[in-house]
């Protein structure tokens, strides 16, 4: 396969479908328009295709030979609650809604790849199913309902892309072990007593209770957490009160935990379970705890790590670097593949200070270098092409 | 005099008076309608009447002999932001303005004891001059302007009632020292640097910074006040935050200060200085202190306080018991006077379960038993009739 | 009787009195030597003597007339572990013991009182009660145990004499309502799991625990304490660990709860057990408190702090000043007594400059100047002689 | 080279030499016996011998060719003060001392190391400097002397052993990047103004201050340090006052930090320091901060690990296992060596649990399975003998 000839072919028709999807973008559960879209790209194709999989997902099975071993690539296909300020032709039509963290653009890069390996479908060494996955941005996320709806059957590992605007165009980042935290959301809701603040023995006072909570929940990290493992316990609101003179009768706490192990995230519960029931005594009060689980950890295996390397390094046409990057304590609903089986997830750099696509994700300015797609589609046909049983 | 006929006589106009008063509330420092009304009341009585003293306040001089002493009487005449929820015919006309706290009935207490004691001039052994403020009720307070505007000029002592619902009609409570507490306002501005909830080490978290504030501010009552003196410091607001997930740039604590001393304030002003600047450095941010002084304390001098016992004790007509009550938190401008002048700050009951008047004061439902004003009226009377030099 | 002559006559008696009993200082409930001398000073005195009364303590009835109302004189007679640093002749004899607080003094102006008395018994009005009392200050303290074994007994009223170096010779200080506080020791035992300091993960850190410990302790005062009255809550001692980096198994922290109602002593007591109990959730240790209630407040009664005024103010021959002092957070098992009966507890002025008798009691070089004896004396006699039922 | 009959043939010699060393344990800067008898072991080698050497410390050079690299292996000898608690006829002679973590070996190993490579001279690849360290268990180190003495002049690359009670004989464990954290110490003094427990206002409270500092000192690690990087700050003591009714003049907290970057221990000692200055602020008293910075973080080479792993896995005679273990948050002025040249430090299995040889480093019953030191001078052998150039 002339991997440079067939991407450079398809360029144009990539960016055409990656264009189309950022200019019509939808929320997460709400993927209509997209879910058909995809499908209208692939349907001609010799492919085993499946709709409305755990929800708006799609799965297309390119099945070689029956005796072959079967890869997954995955992309993510909704949008976002944010209002894009671009001023590019193909802007996102609805209001407040946008692609901002490059789901367009890791479907644009599947459907080229889909388009380009069933082009090339006898000489493949596996066979591929290219999963179309729809909210990724949301809990409880729909990798979760598509691996529960099967998505993963006859499947033996897993690969997936994440654009981004931290490395340049070329760049392919890899992480051996954990690729993204776990993020999980807490909520206290922490209820004394009003009153007057001139008379706080009157009132039970949830502001100071509040405090100190803030101060205990410090000391997981500090100290419960095993130093040479990761975790994060961040209170990122603390609301009470309405009126400098009046003790509120309540205040909320919230914040999100990262972390990578779930023994780690396990002691973090804990400690947190213990310090909601040691806030009720010592201040008098009750203190509710809302804890709600987020995307498990993605934790890559070390032999696709390997096998992505050495696939993707050497003679290659649109990769120029491939480089080890740092994890991210950011959540990615795609754990939910890898607890099944293994494989890895990893960057494709499309950053480029020139055309300004250096915004950090989630920025109503983000937007992506489309030359970095060449080297994401290189890297899906080479690991395709590649592939070796390890 | 026959104080208890004066009275009774007086009666139904005294409550129209209240009443249309509370019928027609205006807000601190724009009370145009009822700075004329009162005008209205009393411009034929024989006396010498300012208007528009420091604002809209008015002070009315009834010159008995040039050798005697002038003992000033005040009543506050503005309302509060309130929506009134009384189902009564002189409900308040002003959508969202209402005579929640009593000074309707103040001024109809002092504009009846006008009438009165002018029908008696020749017997009176004092000059009086009555004092008619505006605003109480907000920061800077009609008090201190009415002050500076030489409303205490030839005065030498002063007495003034504040209504309340926590005491029976008949009821009148003095103090001893301090009557109300200074009350103070404070706001914290802490300014660290935002970032994502998963990456703390990019950001300057103000929310840990805050809630260590918190507990930091908790050691000036526990630590540095005298424990025979009183103070408290309330933090009655803290706001932080809008994503579970996001580091906010800023944190904002309020809250109030009570003291009665000034040593006190200024010790707990000099300790919250310190902690402020001791936030700075150990968060490496800003920690941004506003401190308002509110209105001083009122401190009652002893002689007066014996005085009003004195004269309102024994064969009395509506009064029916003098009781020594506690000392307030809360705030009252009438402090302004006392640090010029000797006198008394003391209450009258209008509390009646049957009528439902004992919702606390700021209470949208809250109302007086009128039958209370009697016995303001006649202590009015039996201290200015039975003054003496003390 | 001519007071003046009474005691000018017998003061050179008081002082040999007193020195002896300085010179043999026993500590509290070893006071073997100093009981039996006080026996031999009063054993020839028209007295009722009682002897090992709850303990080492004496009482010695004056009955006058049967009809007639009895009060109590009270002095205490034991001594501190305090090496003395004075240079006098009468220096304690015994290494270590030191009467640093003037217990010696309050027995010999007791011993004198009943002398003169005694030869007046005809004339006095009431009968008196003569209590020499052992063990002030140590716990569980010497007048429960008296009061215990039922010296108070027929006995209508009491009073009692502190001496105090903050005040002259001559003066006498009293106090109404309260005069001391109760004095409450505390100690908090929290036991982690030691550990290596480089691995607290490994460990349960009891430093951290007890630095929240004593934050929480805070806001008994700050928050749960009506601010109109007093407490004290201080840590004073904390002691855990011995090497930089060892997480230590243990920590201790220890102090004491100042307090006058047992309202505010139970608030205190029912914060501090719900915050031991919070800070064993919060830590995931063990968290024990053991809280010793010391003496109780010692609370005037209303009358007779007026009568004791009443009868010590106007003609009198030492005593120089009579004034209202400062409340005291120390505490003074004389509150016994005012548990059963009504009386007063008041100072009697020692302090001369000029002689150096203005060191804090309990210091090493704390005296007295003996002439502010007789002024202790005259108040007795005054009281006494000048008795009237109230 | 018969790497297993050289051993075993010297198996006898070099436990006695052990013993030795066992029996005569010195402590860190005085190991004037243990220098002179390492001195007399090796003097008859064909080495080019350095004494003295910053310090205590030897170093011997076996050059065996001039244009060969030259490869450093380095043993410590000093021991522990502590008691030794084993029962075996070598045990410490020496009150209070002992060779509690196993430095004994260490020097045994590297002069068996000695011995056996200088009888095959010729046949070496590479130059090899024995290093003999003195004072690796005190600050500031031996390493460091011996660095600035000159003894890693013409030295290209380093490596050394430490055994270790948590593997089993015949374990190698390596570790890539770090190997063992920094390790500070911390002390913090705090003096406010002692004072009366029952009077906390005329006091200032240094054990509030220093409660309030410990849960500040919690939010280094818990917000400023990258959740991907690793750091310890652990308060281990916390000593303050010594009456319970007596506020403490002063408190003192000491501690430790452990980290590995540069970076991360900088950012640790700037919020330490801003923690200082905030409480001085915050609590209107003197904190001091004495921070001793102690050994670097030991930072292997990538290269010079994976060389280790290759020549001593395979075809082995006592190595039966080379696995990579934990990091270390303990401490080891290897480091120094470190900082100057690449190489790799790593540990031998000595733990036996038949013979009780599994208590933890510095324990008085720490004792080695010297079956495992055959493990330890193979691997010397084996990458002496096979060493090539990384």
């Amino acid at each position: 396969m002339d991997i440079k000839n067939e991407i450079e072919s398809r360029f144009e028709d990539m960016t055409a479908v990656r264009r189309h999807i950022h200019r019509y973008p939808e929320l997460s559960f709400q993927e209509e328009k997209t879910k058909i879209y995809i499908y209208d790209q692939i349907k001609n194709l010799p492919l085993d295709i499946k709709r409305d999989v755990g929800g708006n997902g799609l799965s297309a099975r390119l099945q070689v030979n029956d005796n072959y071993k079967t890869v997954a690539l995955r992309a993510d296909f909704d949008a976002l609650p944010i209002q894009e300020e671009n001023d590019v032709d193909y802007k996102s039509e609805f209001e407040g809604v946008m692609h901002a963290c490059g789901h367009d653009s890791h479907t644009a890069m599947l459907i080229t790849t889909a388009k380009i390996l069933c082009a090339h479908k006898e000489d493949l060494p596996v066979n591929v199913v290219f999963i179309f996955q729809h909210a990724e941005e949301q809990l409880p996320g729909g990798a979760k309902s598509m691996v529960e709806a099967g998505v993963l059957e006859d499947v033996d590992y897993i690969y997936g892309i994440h654009v981004s605007s931290q490395y340049t165009v070329g760049t392919l980042g890899y992480s051996y072990g954990y690729k993204h935290a776990s993020a999980d959301a807490f909520t206290f809701n922490i209820i004394g007593r009003g009153g007057h603040g001139a008379e706080p023995h009157e009132a039970i006072d949830p502001v100071v209770a509040s405090a100190s909570l803030v101060q205990q929940l410090q000391t997981i990290v500090s100290r419960t957490i095993d130093p040479l493992k990761s975790a994060v316990v961040t209170t990122s609101m603390f609301n009470a009160g309405s009126a400098f003179n009046v003790i509120p009768t309540k205040s909320e706490v919230r914040g999100t935990v990262r972390t990578f192990e779930k023994s780690v995230q396990e002691q973090v519960m804990t400690r947190m379970e213990g310090i909601r029931k040691g806030i009720e005594d010592s201040f008098n009060l009750k203190c509710e705890l809302d804890y709600v689980k987020g995307y498990p950890a993605v934790l890559n295996t070390d032999e696709h790590v390997d096998l992505l390397q050495e696939t993707t390094s050497g003679d290659t046409d649109f990769i120029t670097s491939v480089e080890e990057v740092e994890t991210s304590m950011g959540g990615e609903d795609f754990a939910y593949y890898l607890e099944k089986i293994p494989g890895a997830f990893y960057n494709i750099g499309t950053k480029n200070e020139t055309l300004g696509t250096d915004y950090p994700h989630h920025h109503p300015k983000f937007n992506i270098d489309e030359e970095g797609l060449k080297a994401g589609v290189e890297s899906y046909l080479r690991l395709i092409t590649g592939f070796r049983e390890v």
